[in-house]
């Protein structure tokens, strides 16, 4: 078999050692993950210095070479963001916009780096936004060249308008649990076969 | 003072007399706006056989001209929708695929006959997705020439993953009945101020 | 070789015979899902009295159960839509709400009757939106079961604010013959991998 | 006559002086205002150390509450933001963030300090995107606090998948000098009967 590797992103807001339902959330997925054999760790990315752009590396200092070979080096990519306004957070769409950078890194047979690859989803906030979010993620990540297994997306979130953190729910609510445990048998599944077996050159 | 009128449209899936969540806010927004002395009336979407289409009238039985009609009677236009997968309901969609129609029914001096009037928005759903929905519906009924006021929407949704129903959730939660009559209180002014004093003609 | 199958659902608003670039599009897909052995064919949703609903079947000659039919018989779904106000038609809003009944359809694993299926996304309008729309389908064809390539949609639209149809765009666009190939390449490599080794039982 | 003032925050990713589209519709923007006799300013946000956040001030240097006063001050604002992978700007995101703390930061009537300002939006890309990034925008300014006019919007792209930028597409698309003619108009309508009648009180 195939070992396979993960990378969780957590894309907070804040810097450690802050607390964050992000991080919690990312941390539980890692595990799921690992339940199946696959290797990894996250990473909290405003821990590191990434710029604003949408090249690999934006020079003078960019820290998101670091993470970018950490992404090429893994199977699975899991992008894990809070909601903020019913969206995902500024952090995320910065990682996204620095992945859109892999659209013209193709190989000598016209592929992606990012080719044979599976992403996953982790959404969390008080309330509201779960869905929306996915649905940018996904489109985003097929976009620069991710595949994307069934149910690619584990979240929570809390009843309209209330305040309570998925960090302060104790314990996980179930469906969430189900929900984490789902994506990472579908994820490692994925990338186990496309591992196995790469999609063709293009050209 | 100017006398207002407004029109809820209903976008649930279900005809009468199914009950509906979306009836329930509905019936909740119009409350709140007669409270305001607006004028207007309730209508389930479902309960007309409005055509798919981009036309003002789609000829044949089509019924969309009855309640474009009282669209265009009103001063302030609430659309309630459910959530479905996290997004606005196909009626929803079709309804505002008719008022996109609007684009091109401009009067003598360039301007929508929807001009001068403010929408508002309501969304129920189990779980989330109604940021989202108030995102879709904000973009389209600017486009088609409405006016949005501050805090433009009310909404509930459960915890993610749960099956309740607005319906069913007695009382109604104190968040979602301060939003709507916020909603209320800003439609009804905005429209007042409007109708007072039209947008000039763009031309 | 597992011989593969492949459905397109053109959700264009019109009913045949109408022209349609939908249709152009999905003839197309189908055309570059062929020359890789995939067999399968092209439905025009509206030409099938379908329901509005949440039901795998709404009754009262309900004809949403032969479209399912065919959905559950193919490998590969491949959606089709014009965009309208920058958002996906409602034909395919209900298309998708009526495929959010395959929630709660699970065989004696858990697993989705959707499971082990692609889907692919087609998009055109006359301008702005395909993006969006990948997005919200992305997400619903994620949430109910299907997996998504790398590079899922293919798409066409025009300069901002102009008035091209797809259908007039002759001969069409290099880059989105280019990008309905590789759509093609990918999905049906996904739909091999799946078929001969479906995901694990969830539970 | 009540005399306006306005603020074009501008939300590209790059730091001056390098050339940006946004800049440029942005000056348009700000020159149509100027038109109808508002005064006013274009800020580049990255510009300024703007943290990553939720609140008025993250501190340490934070520079948003040197925007955050511009902001407050102006009785129109319009953010202008790029699009990359069909979504908003990640600085665009990161300022709605910033805005987001004004949910808390009510008067003595429970009304935002955000209330009676206008909001208006551009967006520009190479392709694709500007209806999405404007349904986001609506939503969260209108969650924060702003009324939007009719036809809030103003915005450029290219055909599907090309590389134009709207710096470089001289002279300017009729249809967006145009939309940019109404999108000065309305705001500023709306703005001077706002700044004339307040919303009232929520409470």
């Amino acid at each position: 078999m195939t070992s396979l590797s993960c990378l969780i992103l957590n894309c907070t807001l804040k810097s450690s050692p802050a607390e964050s339902s992000s991080e919690l959330l990312g941390s539980q997925v890692l595990a799921a993950l690992l339940d199946h054999g696959v290797t990894g760790e996250m990473q909290r990315v405003v821990d590191h210095d990434v710029r604003f752009g949408v090249s690999t590396d934006e020079g003078d200092g960019d820290e998101w070479p670091v993470l970018r070979e950490k992404v090429l080096a893994a199977d699975i990519l899991v992008l894990v963001t809070p909601i903020w306004l019913g969206q995902p957070s500024s952090v995320c769409k910065m990682v996204l916009e620095r992945l859109d950078a892999e659209l013209s890194e193709t190989d000598d047979d016209g592929r992606m780096l990012t080719y044979d690859k599976v992403a996953g989803i982790g959404v969390v906030g008080n309330e509201d936004g779960a869905h929306h979010v996915t649905a940018e993620l996904c489109q985003a990540l097929s976009d620069v060249g991710f595949s994307l297994p069934a149910n690619a997306v584990t979240y929570w979130v809390g009843e309209a308008m209330q305040g309570v953190d998925y960090k302060d729910k104790q314990p996980t609510p179930e469906k969430t649990v189900e929900t984490t445990r789902t994506l990472a048998l579908n994820a490692s599944h994925l990338a186990g076969l496309l591992a196995k077996s790469p999609y063709p050159a293009t050209s």
